[in-house]
Protein backbone atom coordinates (compact mmCIF):
# COMPACT_ATOMS: atom_id res chain seq x y z
CA UNK A 1 0.00 0.00 0.00
CA UNK A 2 1.30 3.23 -0.83
CA UNK A 3 -1.84 5.07 0.77
CA UNK A 4 0.12 8.39 0.98
CA UNK A 5 0.35 9.33 -3.00
CA UNK A 6 -3.36 8.45 -3.20
CA UNK A 7 -4.00 10.63 -0.65
CA UNK A 8 -2.54 13.32 -1.43
CA UNK A 9 -4.17 13.49 -5.11
CA UNK A 10 -7.60 13.11 -3.41
CA UNK A 11 -6.63 15.99 -1.22
CA UNK A 12 -7.98 13.54 1.57
CA UNK A 13 -6.65 12.12 4.45
CA UNK A 14 -8.33 8.70 5.64
CA UNK A 15 -9.06 8.51 9.72
CA UNK A 16 -9.36 4.70 8.90
CA UNK A 17 -6.48 3.60 6.27
CA UNK A 18 -8.47 0.27 6.90
CA UNK A 19 -11.22 1.75 4.23
CA UNK A 20 -8.93 2.78 1.75
CA UNK A 21 -7.03 -0.67 1.81
CA UNK A 22 -10.63 -2.57 1.28
CA UNK A 23 -11.27 0.32 -1.93
CA UNK A 24 -8.50 -0.94 -3.40
CA UNK A 25 -8.48 -4.54 -3.00
CA UNK A 26 -10.59 -6.54 -6.43
CA UNK A 27 -12.31 -9.48 -5.75
CA UNK A 28 -9.63 -11.59 -7.30
CA UNK A 29 -7.57 -10.71 -4.16
CA UNK A 30 -9.84 -11.93 -1.98
CA UNK A 31 -12.35 -10.89 0.49
CA UNK A 32 -12.96 -8.19 2.26
CA UNK A 33 -12.79 -6.69 -1.30
CA UNK A 34 -14.08 -3.38 -2.82
CA UNK A 35 -17.42 -4.38 -4.27
CA UNK A 36 -19.99 -3.53 -1.38
CA UNK A 37 -18.11 -0.12 -1.21
CA UNK A 38 -18.31 0.09 -4.82
CA UNK A 39 -22.30 0.16 -4.60
CA UNK A 40 -21.70 2.87 -2.25
CA UNK A 41 -19.90 4.82 -3.98
CA UNK A 42 -21.51 4.70 -7.27
CA UNK A 43 -24.52 6.16 -5.12
CA UNK A 44 -22.44 8.89 -3.26
CA UNK A 45 -20.86 10.50 -6.82
CA UNK A 46 -24.12 10.32 -8.69
CA UNK A 47 -25.96 11.93 -5.75
CA UNK A 48 -22.97 14.81 -5.64
CA UNK A 49 -22.87 15.14 -9.53
CA UNK A 50 -26.63 15.52 -9.61
CA UNK A 51 -26.26 18.34 -7.12
CA UNK A 52 -23.41 19.90 -8.42
CA UNK A 53 -25.12 19.99 -12.20
CA UNK A 54 -28.29 21.37 -10.30
CA UNK A 55 -26.66 24.35 -9.15
CA UNK A 56 -24.61 24.72 -11.96
CA UNK A 57 -26.96 24.29 -14.67
CA UNK A 58 -30.27 26.26 -13.75
CA UNK A 59 -31.75 26.47 -17.23
CA UNK A 60 -31.65 22.56 -17.88
CA UNK A 61 -34.34 20.37 -17.61
CA UNK A 62 -34.50 17.27 -15.20
CA UNK A 63 -34.32 15.02 -18.22
CA UNK A 64 -31.09 17.09 -19.61
CA UNK A 65 -29.94 16.92 -15.82
CA UNK A 66 -29.96 13.23 -16.19
CA UNK A 67 -28.61 13.07 -19.59
CA UNK A 68 -25.47 15.53 -18.79
CA UNK A 69 -24.72 12.82 -15.45
CA UNK A 70 -24.87 9.96 -17.72
CA UNK A 71 -22.41 11.64 -20.36
CA UNK A 72 -20.28 13.22 -17.14
CA UNK A 73 -20.74 9.59 -15.03
CA UNK A 74 -19.63 6.87 -17.02
CA UNK A 75 -16.99 4.26 -17.65
CA UNK A 76 -14.30 6.00 -19.73
CA UNK A 77 -15.37 8.84 -17.72
CA UNK A 78 -14.14 6.91 -14.40
CA UNK A 79 -11.27 5.21 -16.00
CA UNK A 80 -9.91 8.50 -17.10
CA UNK A 81 -10.16 9.78 -13.40
CA UNK A 82 -8.44 6.66 -12.04
CA UNK A 83 -6.02 6.79 -14.54
CA UNK A 84 -4.93 10.40 -13.33
CA UNK A 85 -4.78 9.15 -9.91
CA UNK A 86 -2.51 6.24 -11.22
CA UNK A 87 -4.89 3.51 -9.43
CA UNK A 88 -3.55 1.09 -11.66
CA UNK A 89 -0.73 0.88 -9.28
CA UNK A 90 -2.23 0.94 -6.24
CA UNK A 91 -4.97 -1.86 -7.26
CA UNK A 92 -5.15 -5.22 -5.44
CA UNK A 93 -5.59 -7.89 -7.69
CA UNK A 94 -5.23 -11.71 -7.58
CA UNK A 95 -2.38 -13.57 -9.62
CA UNK A 96 -4.84 -14.50 -12.49
CA UNK A 97 -5.98 -10.54 -13.03
CA UNK A 98 -2.89 -9.62 -12.97
CA UNK A 99 -0.96 -11.85 -14.95
CA UNK A 100 -3.89 -10.84 -17.59
CA UNK A 101 -3.40 -7.03 -17.34
CA UNK A 102 -6.45 -6.30 -14.63
CA UNK A 103 -4.28 -3.63 -13.60
CA UNK A 104 -4.88 -1.18 -16.70
CA UNK A 105 -8.59 -2.63 -17.03
CA UNK A 106 -10.97 -0.19 -17.11
CA UNK A 107 -14.07 -1.80 -15.66
CA UNK A 108 -11.58 -2.76 -12.87
CA UNK A 109 -10.24 1.12 -12.25
CA UNK A 110 -13.43 2.99 -12.54
CA UNK A 111 -15.05 0.18 -9.32
CA UNK A 112 -12.01 0.99 -7.75
CA UNK A 113 -12.83 4.81 -7.38
CA UNK A 114 -16.17 4.31 -7.13
CA UNK A 115 -15.02 2.45 -3.75
CA UNK A 116 -12.90 4.82 -3.47
CA UNK A 117 -15.52 7.89 -2.90
CA UNK A 118 -17.24 4.98 -0.59
CA UNK A 119 -14.77 5.21 1.39
CA UNK A 120 -14.12 8.62 1.97
CA UNK A 121 -17.84 8.93 2.49
CA UNK A 122 -18.15 6.17 5.09
CA UNK A 123 -14.92 7.58 6.62
CA UNK A 124 -16.34 11.38 6.83
CA UNK A 125 -19.78 11.59 5.65
CA UNK A 126 -21.23 13.58 2.34
CA UNK A 127 -19.46 16.67 2.72
CA UNK A 128 -15.86 14.90 2.60
CA UNK A 129 -16.84 13.06 -0.50
CA UNK A 130 -18.29 15.60 -2.41
CA UNK A 131 -15.22 17.42 -1.99
CA UNK A 132 -13.15 14.80 -3.08
CA UNK A 133 -15.35 14.50 -5.93
CA UNK A 134 -15.34 17.57 -7.15
CA UNK A 135 -11.59 17.51 -6.83
CA UNK A 136 -11.47 14.54 -9.40
CA UNK A 137 -13.82 15.79 -11.07
CA UNK A 138 -13.21 19.35 -11.95
CA UNK A 139 -11.73 19.33 -15.24
CA UNK A 140 -14.75 16.73 -16.56
CA UNK A 141 -16.79 19.71 -15.01
CA UNK A 142 -15.07 22.67 -16.46
CA UNK A 143 -15.15 21.53 -19.82
CA UNK A 144 -18.44 20.34 -19.91
CA UNK A 145 -20.73 21.21 -22.79
CA UNK A 146 -24.36 21.00 -21.91
CA UNK A 147 -25.62 22.39 -25.30
CA UNK A 148 -24.34 18.70 -26.43
CA UNK A 149 -26.91 17.13 -24.79
CA UNK A 150 -29.59 19.37 -25.17
CA UNK A 151 -29.56 19.36 -28.87
CA UNK A 152 -32.51 17.15 -30.43
CA UNK A 153 -31.91 13.11 -30.41
CA UNK A 154 -31.62 13.19 -34.06
CA UNK A 155 -28.61 15.66 -34.36
CA UNK A 156 -27.03 14.04 -31.51
CA UNK A 157 -27.33 10.48 -32.89
CA UNK A 158 -25.69 11.63 -36.07
CA UNK A 159 -22.79 13.21 -34.52
CA UNK A 160 -22.52 10.47 -31.92
CA UNK A 161 -21.99 8.38 -35.38
CA UNK A 162 -19.96 10.85 -37.30
CA UNK A 163 -17.17 10.63 -34.15
CA UNK A 164 -16.91 7.04 -34.68
CA UNK A 165 -16.75 7.52 -38.35
CA UNK A 166 -20.16 5.31 -38.74
CA UNK A 167 -22.82 5.53 -41.78
CA UNK A 168 -25.78 7.45 -40.70
CA UNK A 169 -29.00 5.93 -39.13
CA UNK A 170 -31.87 4.98 -41.64
CA UNK A 171 -35.44 5.87 -40.28
CA UNK A 172 -38.42 4.17 -42.20
CA UNK A 173 -41.86 4.40 -41.01
CA UNK A 174 -43.76 1.28 -40.02
CA UNK A 175 -47.20 2.22 -39.71
CA UNK A 176 -49.77 4.63 -39.33
CA UNK A 177 -52.80 4.50 -37.19
CA UNK A 178 -55.36 6.73 -35.74
CA UNK A 179 -57.92 9.25 -37.57
CA UNK A 180 -56.97 12.04 -39.81
CA UNK A 181 -56.27 14.55 -36.99
CA UNK A 182 -55.23 12.22 -34.39
CA UNK A 183 -52.54 10.52 -36.06
CA UNK A 184 -49.95 7.91 -34.80
CA UNK A 185 -46.88 7.39 -36.48
CA UNK A 186 -44.07 4.40 -35.63
CA UNK A 187 -40.97 4.96 -36.86
CA UNK A 188 -37.76 2.31 -37.34
CA UNK A 189 -33.88 3.57 -36.48
CA UNK A 190 -31.51 1.28 -37.87
CA UNK A 191 -27.83 1.75 -36.95
CA UNK A 192 -26.49 -0.74 -38.75
CA UNK A 193 -22.91 -0.28 -38.05
CA UNK A 194 -23.84 -0.82 -34.38
CA UNK A 195 -26.17 -3.40 -34.75
CA UNK A 196 -29.08 -1.14 -33.23
CA UNK A 197 -32.72 -1.05 -33.75
CA UNK A 198 -35.11 0.83 -32.34
CA UNK A 199 -38.68 1.81 -32.42
CA UNK A 200 -40.25 5.29 -31.63
CA UNK A 201 -43.93 6.92 -31.43
CA UNK A 202 -45.17 10.12 -31.95
CA UNK A 203 -47.79 11.99 -33.35
CA UNK A 204 -45.41 13.45 -36.04
CA UNK A 205 -43.12 11.38 -38.14
CA UNK A 206 -40.52 13.44 -37.17
CA UNK A 207 -41.60 13.34 -32.95
CA UNK A 208 -41.65 9.48 -34.19
CA UNK A 209 -37.98 9.42 -35.25
CA UNK A 210 -36.47 11.50 -32.26
CA UNK A 211 -38.15 9.27 -30.28
CA UNK A 212 -36.33 6.30 -31.90
CA UNK A 213 -32.88 7.98 -32.24
CA UNK A 214 -33.35 8.55 -28.64
CA UNK A 215 -33.90 5.39 -27.88
CA UNK A 216 -30.90 4.92 -30.03
CA UNK A 217 -28.65 6.74 -28.60
CA UNK A 218 -29.14 5.09 -25.07
CA UNK A 219 -28.49 1.59 -26.48
CA UNK A 220 -25.33 3.24 -27.93
CA UNK A 221 -24.33 4.77 -24.97
CA UNK A 222 -24.97 2.28 -22.17
CA UNK A 223 -22.84 0.26 -20.45
CA UNK A 224 -21.03 2.96 -18.94
CA UNK B 1 -50.56 25.90 1.28
CA UNK B 2 -50.78 24.09 4.49
CA UNK B 3 -47.13 23.36 4.51
CA UNK B 4 -47.56 22.99 8.60
CA UNK B 5 -49.16 19.92 8.29
CA UNK B 6 -46.99 18.31 6.19
CA UNK B 7 -43.63 19.34 7.68
CA UNK B 8 -45.39 17.84 11.06
CA UNK B 9 -45.38 14.53 9.27
CA UNK B 10 -41.80 14.92 7.62
CA UNK B 11 -40.56 15.94 11.02
CA UNK B 12 -38.55 18.90 9.24
CA UNK B 13 -39.18 22.34 9.34
CA UNK B 14 -37.99 24.34 6.37
CA UNK B 15 -36.19 27.28 6.53
CA UNK B 16 -36.94 28.04 3.11
CA UNK B 17 -41.07 27.82 2.74
CA UNK B 18 -40.60 28.30 -1.11
CA UNK B 19 -38.92 25.35 -1.50
CA UNK B 20 -41.52 23.01 -0.18
CA UNK B 21 -44.29 25.06 -2.61
CA UNK B 22 -41.81 23.97 -5.59
CA UNK B 23 -41.95 20.76 -4.69
CA UNK B 24 -45.57 20.37 -4.55
CA UNK B 25 -46.13 22.26 -7.46
CA UNK B 26 -46.62 19.91 -10.58
CA UNK B 27 -45.51 21.03 -14.34
CA UNK B 28 -49.19 21.01 -15.31
CA UNK B 29 -49.45 23.78 -12.56
CA UNK B 30 -46.71 26.03 -13.78
CA UNK B 31 -43.28 27.20 -13.56
CA UNK B 32 -41.19 26.79 -10.99
CA UNK B 33 -42.45 23.35 -10.99
CA UNK B 34 -41.14 19.85 -9.04
CA UNK B 35 -39.40 18.49 -12.10
CA UNK B 36 -35.62 19.40 -11.50
CA UNK B 37 -36.21 18.86 -7.36
CA UNK B 38 -37.19 14.99 -8.25
CA UNK B 39 -33.99 15.00 -9.65
CA UNK B 40 -31.84 15.49 -7.27
CA UNK B 41 -34.42 13.99 -4.51
CA UNK B 42 -34.11 10.72 -6.63
CA UNK B 43 -30.51 10.85 -6.44
CA UNK B 44 -30.47 11.61 -2.74
CA UNK B 45 -32.98 9.15 -1.45
CA UNK B 46 -31.04 6.45 -3.67
CA UNK B 47 -27.78 7.06 -1.88
CA UNK B 48 -29.17 7.35 1.65
CA UNK B 49 -31.14 3.75 0.96
CA UNK B 50 -27.89 2.51 0.03
CA UNK B 51 -25.90 3.79 2.85
CA UNK B 52 -28.81 2.71 5.43
CA UNK B 53 -28.73 -0.93 3.52
CA UNK B 54 -25.09 -1.00 3.32
CA UNK B 55 -24.79 -0.64 6.95
CA UNK B 56 -27.61 -3.03 7.64
CA UNK B 57 -26.84 -6.19 5.73
CA UNK B 58 -23.27 -6.48 5.83
CA UNK B 59 -24.18 -9.70 4.61
CA UNK B 60 -25.18 -9.10 1.57
CA UNK B 61 -23.16 -8.63 -1.95
CA UNK B 62 -23.44 -5.20 -4.07
CA UNK B 63 -25.78 -7.36 -6.36
CA UNK B 64 -27.85 -8.13 -3.77
CA UNK B 65 -27.53 -4.68 -1.87
CA UNK B 66 -29.05 -3.25 -5.88
CA UNK B 67 -31.75 -5.24 -5.80
CA UNK B 68 -32.92 -4.75 -2.02
CA UNK B 69 -32.94 -1.13 -3.23
CA UNK B 70 -35.02 -1.57 -6.38
CA UNK B 71 -37.33 -3.89 -4.47
CA UNK B 72 -37.57 -0.57 -1.83
CA UNK B 73 -37.35 2.66 -3.98
CA UNK B 74 -40.16 2.38 -6.55
CA UNK B 75 -42.70 4.36 -7.79
CA UNK B 76 -45.24 1.93 -5.59
CA UNK B 77 -43.21 2.44 -2.54
CA UNK B 78 -43.20 6.29 -3.26
CA UNK B 79 -46.81 6.41 -3.86
CA UNK B 80 -47.56 4.25 -0.07
CA UNK B 81 -44.89 6.94 2.32
CA UNK B 82 -46.41 9.75 -0.26
CA UNK B 83 -50.10 8.48 0.92
CA UNK B 84 -49.24 8.49 4.23
CA UNK B 85 -48.23 12.25 3.78
CA UNK B 86 -51.58 13.17 2.13
CA UNK B 87 -49.36 14.41 -0.42
CA UNK B 88 -52.38 14.43 -2.48
CA UNK B 89 -54.25 17.24 -0.37
CA UNK B 90 -51.16 19.39 -1.01
CA UNK B 91 -49.85 18.91 -4.51
CA UNK B 92 -50.72 21.99 -6.96
CA UNK B 93 -52.38 20.66 -10.34
CA UNK B 94 -53.39 22.40 -13.26
CA UNK B 95 -56.91 21.98 -14.03
CA UNK B 96 -56.77 19.38 -16.61
CA UNK B 97 -54.59 16.65 -14.37
CA UNK B 98 -57.08 18.09 -11.38
CA UNK B 99 -59.97 17.24 -12.87
CA UNK B 100 -59.02 13.96 -14.39
CA UNK B 101 -57.81 12.83 -10.97
CA UNK B 102 -54.32 13.24 -10.65
CA UNK B 103 -53.99 13.79 -7.07
CA UNK B 104 -54.51 10.86 -6.99
CA UNK B 105 -52.18 9.61 -9.63
CA UNK B 106 -48.99 7.41 -8.08
CA UNK B 107 -46.47 8.68 -10.44
CA UNK B 108 -47.43 12.51 -9.64
CA UNK B 109 -47.36 11.88 -5.57
CA UNK B 110 -44.15 9.77 -6.23
CA UNK B 111 -42.78 12.40 -8.43
CA UNK B 112 -43.52 14.97 -5.19
CA UNK B 113 -42.44 12.69 -3.11
CA UNK B 114 -38.72 12.88 -4.30
CA UNK B 115 -39.02 16.06 -4.95
CA UNK B 116 -39.15 17.12 -1.08
CA UNK B 117 -36.91 14.95 -0.52
CA UNK B 118 -34.46 17.45 -3.22
CA UNK B 119 -36.08 20.60 -1.16
CA UNK B 120 -35.26 19.29 2.44
CA UNK B 121 -31.39 18.39 0.79
CA UNK B 122 -31.15 21.91 -0.32
CA UNK B 123 -32.59 23.56 2.65
CA UNK B 124 -30.37 22.14 5.02
CA UNK B 125 -27.67 19.68 3.18
CA UNK B 126 -27.51 15.76 3.31
CA UNK B 127 -27.95 15.06 7.03
CA UNK B 128 -31.55 17.04 6.86
CA UNK B 129 -32.29 14.88 4.25
CA UNK B 130 -30.95 11.60 5.41
CA UNK B 131 -33.03 12.23 9.26
CA UNK B 132 -36.43 12.73 6.89
CA UNK B 133 -35.85 9.49 4.38
CA UNK B 134 -35.13 7.61 7.72
CA UNK B 135 -38.35 8.67 9.14
CA UNK B 136 -40.40 8.31 5.84
CA UNK B 137 -39.50 4.99 5.33
CA UNK B 138 -39.09 3.52 8.60
CA UNK B 139 -41.79 1.38 8.32
CA UNK B 140 -40.31 0.17 4.73
CA UNK B 141 -36.79 -0.56 6.34
CA UNK B 142 -38.15 -2.52 9.53
CA UNK B 143 -40.16 -4.72 7.21
CA UNK B 144 -37.38 -5.68 4.65
CA UNK B 145 -36.63 -8.91 3.67
CA UNK B 146 -33.77 -9.64 2.34
CA UNK B 147 -33.86 -12.72 1.88
CA UNK B 148 -36.47 -12.40 -0.38
CA UNK B 149 -34.47 -11.07 -2.78
CA UNK B 150 -31.48 -13.07 -2.22
CA UNK B 151 -33.07 -16.23 -3.73
CA UNK B 152 -31.94 -17.65 -6.84
CA UNK B 153 -33.62 -15.94 -9.39
CA UNK B 154 -35.97 -19.02 -10.44
CA UNK B 155 -37.46 -19.14 -7.24
CA UNK B 156 -38.44 -15.67 -7.60
CA UNK B 157 -39.63 -15.65 -11.04
CA UNK B 158 -41.90 -18.62 -9.71
CA UNK B 159 -42.66 -16.72 -6.22
CA UNK B 160 -43.48 -13.22 -8.49
CA UNK B 161 -45.95 -15.24 -10.67
CA UNK B 162 -47.43 -17.50 -8.23
CA UNK B 163 -48.01 -13.94 -6.62
CA UNK B 164 -50.16 -12.94 -9.33
CA UNK B 165 -51.78 -15.96 -10.04
CA UNK B 166 -50.20 -16.93 -13.08
CA UNK B 167 -48.89 -19.84 -14.81
CA UNK B 168 -45.49 -20.54 -14.47
CA UNK B 169 -42.29 -19.56 -16.51
CA UNK B 170 -40.96 -22.30 -19.46
CA UNK B 171 -37.29 -22.74 -19.78
CA UNK B 172 -36.41 -24.45 -23.10
CA UNK B 173 -32.90 -25.17 -24.01
CA UNK B 174 -32.21 -23.17 -27.38
CA UNK B 175 -28.62 -24.20 -28.41
CA UNK B 176 -25.65 -25.99 -26.64
CA UNK B 177 -22.06 -25.06 -27.81
CA UNK B 178 -18.33 -25.62 -27.28
CA UNK B 179 -16.53 -28.69 -26.56
CA UNK B 180 -17.86 -31.57 -24.10
CA UNK B 181 -16.07 -30.00 -20.97
CA UNK B 182 -16.35 -26.33 -21.89
CA UNK B 183 -19.61 -26.20 -22.62
CA UNK B 184 -21.99 -23.41 -23.24
CA UNK B 185 -26.14 -23.38 -22.83
CA UNK B 186 -28.44 -20.90 -24.10
CA UNK B 187 -31.81 -21.34 -22.49
CA UNK B 188 -35.51 -19.41 -23.66
CA UNK B 189 -37.51 -18.30 -20.55
CA UNK B 190 -41.10 -17.51 -21.72
CA UNK B 191 -43.51 -15.85 -19.31
CA UNK B 192 -46.48 -16.11 -21.18
CA UNK B 193 -49.07 -14.34 -19.34
CA UNK B 194 -46.65 -11.13 -19.22
CA UNK B 195 -45.41 -11.75 -22.86
CA UNK B 196 -42.14 -11.78 -21.49
CA UNK B 197 -39.26 -13.62 -23.27
CA UNK B 198 -35.82 -13.85 -22.54
CA UNK B 199 -32.61 -15.62 -22.84
CA UNK B 200 -29.73 -16.39 -20.71
CA UNK B 201 -26.36 -17.98 -21.14
CA UNK B 202 -24.24 -20.32 -18.86
CA UNK B 203 -21.99 -23.17 -18.49
CA UNK B 204 -24.58 -25.56 -17.51
CA UNK B 205 -28.19 -25.87 -17.98
CA UNK B 206 -29.05 -24.75 -14.55
CA UNK B 207 -26.70 -21.49 -14.48
CA UNK B 208 -28.35 -20.48 -18.10
CA UNK B 209 -32.04 -20.85 -16.62
CA UNK B 210 -31.20 -19.14 -13.74
CA UNK B 211 -29.73 -16.50 -15.88
CA UNK B 212 -32.60 -15.83 -18.07
CA UNK B 213 -35.23 -16.04 -14.84
CA UNK B 214 -33.28 -13.10 -13.64
CA UNK B 215 -33.48 -11.35 -16.71
CA UNK B 216 -37.10 -11.82 -16.84
CA UNK B 217 -37.62 -10.28 -13.00
CA UNK B 218 -35.88 -7.25 -14.58
CA UNK B 219 -38.35 -6.79 -16.89
CA UNK B 220 -41.40 -7.83 -15.00
CA UNK B 221 -40.41 -5.47 -12.01
CA UNK B 222 -38.92 -2.58 -14.22
CA UNK B 223 -40.54 0.58 -14.87
CA UNK B 224 -40.59 1.00 -10.93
Amino acid sequence: MHGDAIEQKLGYKFRDEGLLTQALTHRSHGSPNNERLEFLGDSVLNCVIAHLLFERFTALTEGDLSRVRANMVNQQSLFDVASGLELGQYVMLGQGELQSGGSGRPSILADALEAIIGAVFLDAGFVAASGVIQTLFDSVISTLDPAAVTKDPKTRLQELLQGKRMSLPAYSVVSVSGAAHDQSFRVECLVSAMSIQTFGEGSSRRAAEQDAAQSAIDIATAGG
